[in-house]
């Protein structure tokens, strides 16, 4: 299995922290020592999930061939419409008749779960291109006004083409990948949450978010370089969820690993959901170098977990 | 791959079709000769989506060995929590560490996609026995005074244990399964939309909706026939999705199939989305006799579809 190409939108309202300032009394040093979020991306009025698939579709497909997907894999826990899903809105705007189309949400993990599937039609025989689409519109559920997690959400989407086959020499070879979930946990099912029509994002258990995912991420990764016969030594670089900076750290940390091998987009996008590792991918992409390995790992609300080695 | 038990959950307030004729004006008659719907269930204050994934788990539990399950996929459009999804509410119930857990939505279609995405993790071998949920609270978005669609949804949930190898000789034996998206339809994307935060469920273009599900249901249904050198001779059942008992028949009459054949609830319980055909397999389980064919099939919103043949 091989990501081929990647795309990546963002929409174009910058909001800085000072606009918790005057919202919350939160100063911009507060929210950068605590989370490291400078800015993030606001969707515009008429700009949704569904929109926001359109436009990372365009972007890829400005990158490679996509008349000949044969599935599509949408993840978000922010639908614009979860009947008319982002995966649907990719096949009406390509015209793809007759393939499988399906959406998930496994929180911020479902871009590696939704690989996962992927990984499943290929292993089926029943898909051999897919398009695979993360987006989320945090700003649409969230209050803003909640002093706790108000100020860390923003807005973006990305997509992949995953092929069963490698197209070329520079397709960046998945190697492992897991996704597992701790929904066992005493506060997984109430860390945090997303209900559309009762109170949309809340978190209100944010430290037993963070103490799990500083947990899981690692115990995750170093599952993906067992499986792979590989070592800590091997990492080139950790993409992990972008939901905070001090966990990240926390991550790199807890591998040994130095921050030089972090990959961050969070202090200019804040926690842009399953998202936010996609879009690092794609920011990134084009200086990654032949041979370099990548562990991409996401932990996200109701405790899912997962990581995947990317070799470049 | 087979289906190893089955449970349903129905909330026990009934809506008759008076309270309809009260609120809008539609009489009994009208709605009984549009779509065969007599009555539906109504989900009480305080259950929901999550909470009826619950209930089907614990009633699933009376039948068989759920300990352990090593993976659950839950499928719904209408989320109590996007985040605190119905497969993690389910893992958290039954306290299962690190499983694969994953919620998709692909509309009313969403039972067979959610089988198909476990046959890949079987296939990968990353599965061996696994949850499955499909639960729908149509009536947290609908708007019943809406005349088009407001009588059509009911609340309800079903759960499956599906597993890799044949437990027993009573096993349902899924031969073939199939899925497929028309999304590239012109009024795929808005004949039926389901917008959490702007409007819930809608349904402008009935009558697109209609149409095609009368045409992907029976194509769809022939074609797993073909796969397994079956024809509609062989068919004992045929069990469409519940959205309307004359689009029901109309799949029977394309098919050429008896109406004694056809398998139906949605008299009692309206369209309970992609609940729909799992409630009906649950309730009419005891009664399949070993050998006879059932023939399930989908169709559901963003025009998503799937048939699958289960052999008893």
């Amino acid at each position: 299995m091989y990501i081929h190409a990647v795309s990546h939108y963002l929409p174009t309202q910058v909001v800085g922290n000072e606009h918790f300032t005057q919202l919350n009394g939160l100063s911009s040093d507060w929210i950068i020592e605590r989370t490291g979020i400078l800015e993030r991306r606001k969707a515009a009025p008429g700009e949704n999930t569904n929109t926001m698939t359109i436009e990372v579709v365009k972007r890829l497909m400005e990158k490679t061939d996509l008349t000949t997907v044969d599935l599509i894999v949408g993840g978000t826990y922010t639908p614009y419409d979860t009947i008319v899903s982002i995966a649907h809105e990719a096949q009406h705007f390509l015209g793809i008749a007759d393939i499988p189309t399906i959406s998930i949400s496994t929180a911020c993990s479902s871009l590696l779960n939704a690989i996962e599937v992927v990984e499943g039609y290929f292993a089926l025989n029943k898909a051999t291109r897919a398009l695979v689409i993360v987006s989320e519109h945090n700003t649409l559920y969230y209050n803003e006004k909640d002093t706790i997690s108000g100020h860390l959400w923003g807005d973006g989407a990305a997509a992949l083409l995953i092929t069963k086959e490698r197209q070329n020499e520079k397709d960046f070879d998945v190697k492992a990948l897991i996704t597992g979930g701790a929904a066992h946990t005493s506060k997984a099912t109430t860390g945090v949450m997303m209900k559309p029509a009762d109170g949309g994002v809340t978190m209100p258990h944010g430290r037993d978010v963070f103490i799990n995912a500083c947990q899981y991420m690692p115990k995750a990764s170093l599952q993906v370089l067992e499986q792979c016969g590989l070592t800590l030594a091997d990492v080139d670089y950790v993409l992990p969820h972008q939901a905070n900076l001090r966990i990240s750290r926390n991550v790199m940390n807890t591998l040994g690993l130095p921050e030089e091998k972090l990959i961050s987009n969070i202090q200019y996008y804040g926690n842009t959901g399953c998202a936010g590792c996609a879009i690092a991918l794609s920011e990134k992409w084009d200086t990654f170098k032949k041979g370099e390995h990548i562990v991409i790992t996401v932990f996200g609300g109701g405790y899912s977990y997962g990581a995947m080695l990317v070799e470049v």
